[in-house]
């Protein structure tokens, strides 16, 4: 199906290969009047790019974003904008042979089993690279909430068995380590870990957390549209995500109720939740508080030793994957789940305006 | 918005409150030709209900189904199937001091917060009695995936700290087991637990967990279509859920990629995985195997115990929760998430059918 | 596929059969805290029911609504509104014998083709009856619009060869004569056609209009969700309905640019339109001037003379059709087309709330 | 909101302006496997080329389109097709002096009234040459039903008072047409006419016809998603178009029952009507027969003439349009129309291979 979609007003639908001419997205149903150049873009791109050291792969993209509509003197016009990335350095070579065979833990043998074939160079529509054109419409949502007083940002919470310390946390950090831990200490411990995993022929996987700041109460749709549901599809979405969580997550089923319960008081004249294991979400919408959501991330599967597969003619193998990989995905993916939350979250608070009938009356007869 | 439908082709569309005169569904899209009648449903709504002893409320609701449309002479014809649940056993006497006040752990607040009042009665749209119309749904989409040589069954896999074990393992046994747990030694350690925090005016959260088999390799669409991207919105948008987990969840996020991934065999000449750390899900497409899906539900909010909260002119407040409330939500919840897993699995599946041109040859040319 | 469900935000879901149990329908999306009750509804579904003499069928349905859920004290709560009215004088014996064989301008055919089999008693779906849902939706659309100041009426223009004159034309008379027609004189004159038809046992077709007075400019979305293009959906979507019109229709192919173009002028300070052959559309977008729809309705099928068919063994036979039916469809018709009409209206006016950034900051940051 | 999508399986999303970078579409949920290169999709883009002589605009661009993803060695893989066409040929000096004023017929007052402004640049979103992108997608679509059999072609029917002849009907003929007439004596007529307009700094409209042979029958969903009213939005959707019929249309309103049904009989062994007053569709469900739509096109509103109108401050102006425009949008027009109801057609085929039990159990168990 059309499966490239997401969102319902603002609504992104990416396409391209890791192999290809070049791979986007179009923003559909973004408000008029947004300041906007390919900078503000850019910006969010580079946090997705490959970095240098231990935790990235050598495979260098410029990934240049180029916009081809929709913005007009410098301002969205609210017809779709159109984003393209031309790929410069694939290298096609690396995959002919895995045109044959099945990759553990990859989606070749799945792509295979529905479509009859695929475009095998780099994993085609299943790599990473596919993500470039949600950051890309992702930095349009980031800088829309921005204007609304909200504050929405992702880092690493850890990497294999190293987790960052609350002791240390420093949010803006996470702009700068490698790991996008927003903990430099931590960030030392994971770049080590990785060295060795990289020696070792193996790789990592991790957690990413994202935390969103003055998303007002009453955002999301009861039953099917609720925002947990929505975040959790968003993230889930991403490539090697197994688990997500929101507020205390999976830590909830071990408690008693009065642990878990948050009780409301009044702040500063304002109504607010004491503690916050609800992750600011209750009943499906936000409750004002900030919220949570944390997503688990499986190892690369690509790593460089000798594995058992079976190819495509269905005979046992021994295969020894090249190419350039992370040996680690979570450290480029916080920029993703950033985007696809904020995504998420846009979309929902557009949907609101219309709950309720004194805000159509404003809007319509003032 | 429109929150209250779930699905694209195989889509549902449920209505209802607590306290109101009846709740229900309307499933759309429900191949033709279909045997069905009352019964099917009823069955499933059976577990649903709250049975006997410490695991359940007091309020006993017959749960009774009536089909207004889109079968005809017992079978489904391609309309509309319209599902009626009358409430009998509503008092709403219970419930009207909560009118004015924010109960820790629900949707009061939001609810306020989103539409400016609500139906106080029993939480209104936000209780769990909304899930009836899902299984109403969901045995139907249960039924078509039968035919279709699936199987599907979910369980609770753990209540607080009492967790099933794979030594005891019995699907079956969930059935007829107070906690749904497929294990009775584990179901009367979780019922001792209940009765203490019962006795203790608390409430226990626990785990639930779903597998699926003989979903054919193929189906779900690359992207945001992801399959387990769709069931983690399907088992999220159920009340309570923080927490979504596919295959090993959370716990790969600590693996190295050597001991992750699931190399590729052959068994009785078919491409198989050797180990199903996956999830049965490689790229959000499905792979063949088994597909498991766990849900980690908060306790019960509603405690029989004094509590702190506002009421909503924004003065703090004791209150103490009166009315019929499960202990624990899991074993009433498992056969909703039962429901909405096949509903999301079928539609993909019909989704999926579209996906090559020779089965659109094959399909329009034979 | 789900095909009974209609609008993005306002959106409702029929369902029902025209001799099953009961017809309703979901509408799901209504803003919170709109005053309504059953008298509300049951004022738009006695306009379509069956009137007195030569124009309607002698099938008498109270088609009494309940409202099932989604009102609170009197006011919607922004969850799912279901309403259902009962079937209370299908008599399935008349349609026994065309379970065997294809009505000539019925979809018998059809759905036997598509389903397989079908619901053969009164057309099931595919009859007349299927519109009440509708009905009970759109008048709550319509209260709604109401109340943004909007007015909306839909009349018969003409019947077989009877039109109305302007001369004759008042607005409200449309809700009194027994063809839907504003205009008494040509009522009059459109009964005695049917009423020859009638003896000819023949049926008549005729044309309907809706008019839709104070949209602001600025609703619809270019390209595909253009305003025109969902009213045509809307519109055709009705059985029997075999042309649309925006504005001046078909008669626009004929002119010149500088007979057809709308000069813009200033009227009491505001910039409006001095003519309005495009119906208040411009773009897919309202212009703030009227909106006109134009319906062509083909003559009731159902005429009851011998006519030729063939049985669904492939057989050359001779029918004559028995059971109650309109001698022709467009009194009737009216009221759906004004209800599908304000409820496309509506929901493209919540879906544009959030078209400008401007827009969101006044709601979120006010 | 994202009006910018259509379609359910087979979904298109369109991008650009007229005087912008570039213009695209992205195809998602298109079936892997089908044999594609640009060559197929320029053949359509070059029906949609202005022409030469009187019929067309004097600017031209080369719409040259570029593949960026979604095919792979010669085939499509399932997964996004993106299409780009450089815009060339702008010249954007020729408007800027309508950035300050409403062009009569223009969407320019309700783009400014809906956004607060507008890209002024040769209409933007709302020139025809947005339809660019919808005909590279189309082109995809045709090239499927092709190959399962189906013929679809759209021509002009009429051109101001001149009309096709029956007689002199030769399908292949629009191809070779400057009017895109199937009638070469009726394109001479109507090429005169048009001079004869042009001189008069005038412009026409006109009618295009488009039918599709070889649809079988049970196409299409019952209630609202009938194949009628989506291909009534498809085609109401393109620009200038004011009115859409299905088989006879109109006229059906002033008919008698009796002359309107089309009988049912048997040909080589098959049902079949014995007339199509009804356009190949009943009940909304393609009937077998060839389907038969039409569209009516108001005159080029861009006249050369002085015209009326208000500034953007609200005062009355004349203005004399410049700039190149088409003296009659139907002729490029036609293959937009093809393209929209191939699209239609398809999604409804996808979506309907669903529909029955049977269908399913032999996909999933043969």
């Amino acid at each position: 199906m059309a499966g490239s979609s997401f969102g319902t007003i603002f609504k992104i639908n990416t396409w391209g290969e890791s192999h290809g001419k070049a791979l986007g997205v179009v923003v559909d149903g973004c408000p008029a009047g947004l300041s906007l150049d390919e900078e503000d873009i850019q910006r969010y791109l580079d946090r997705r790019k490959p970095g240098t050291g231990s935790m990235t792969t050598p495979r260098k993209e410029d990934d240049k974003v180029e916009i081809l509509s929709g913005v007009f003197e410098g301002r969205t016009t609210g017809t779709p904008i159109s984003l393209v990335i031309r790929n410069t350095s694939q290298i096609s070579g690396d995959y002919g042979e895995i045109a044959g065979y099945y990759r553990p833990g990859h989606a070749d043998y799945t792509f295979d089993a529905k479509y009859g074939f695929r475009d095998y160079r780099g994993g085609g529509r299943s790599s990473g690279r596919e993500t470039a054109g949600r950051v890309a419409a992702g930095a349009i949502a980031c800088k829309i909430l921005e204007q609304l007083g909200i504050r929405i940002a992702a880092y690493t919470r850890s990497i294999g068995p190293v987790e960052i310390s609350m002791d240390n946390f420093n949010l803006e950090t996470r702009l700068h380590t490698p790991s996008a831990m927003p903990d430099t200490s931590a960030d030392k411990k994971a770049a080590a870990y990785l060295e060795n995993a990289r020696q070792n022929t193996d790789s990592a996987g991790g957690c990413m957390e994202c935390i969103i700041e003055g998303v007002p109460a009453g955002i999301g749709d009861p039953v099917f549209e609720k925002l947990d549901a929505n975040l959790s599809k968003a993230v889930m979405s991403i490539g090697a995500v197994k688990a997500v969580e929101i507020g205390d997550g999976s830590l909830v089923a071990a408690r008693l109720g009065s642990e878990n319960n948050d009780s409301f008081c009044i702040q500063n004249g304002v109504i607010k939740k004491c503690t916050n294991h609800a992750g600011g979400i209750l009943g499906g919408i936000s409750d004002g508080d900030t919220i949570v959501v944390r997503a688990f991330v499986k190892p690369t599967p690509s790593i460089f030793r000798s594995q058992r597969t079976v190819d495509k003619n269905g005979r046992s193998i021994e295969v020894q994957i090249k190419g350039r990989h992370d040996p680690v995905i979570v450290p480029r993916a916080v920029v993703v789940m950033e985007c696809m939350t904020a995504i998420t979250v846009l979309d929902a608070m557009m949907i609101n305006m219309s709950a309720r009938m004194d805000s159509l009356i404003d809007f319509y007869k003032k």
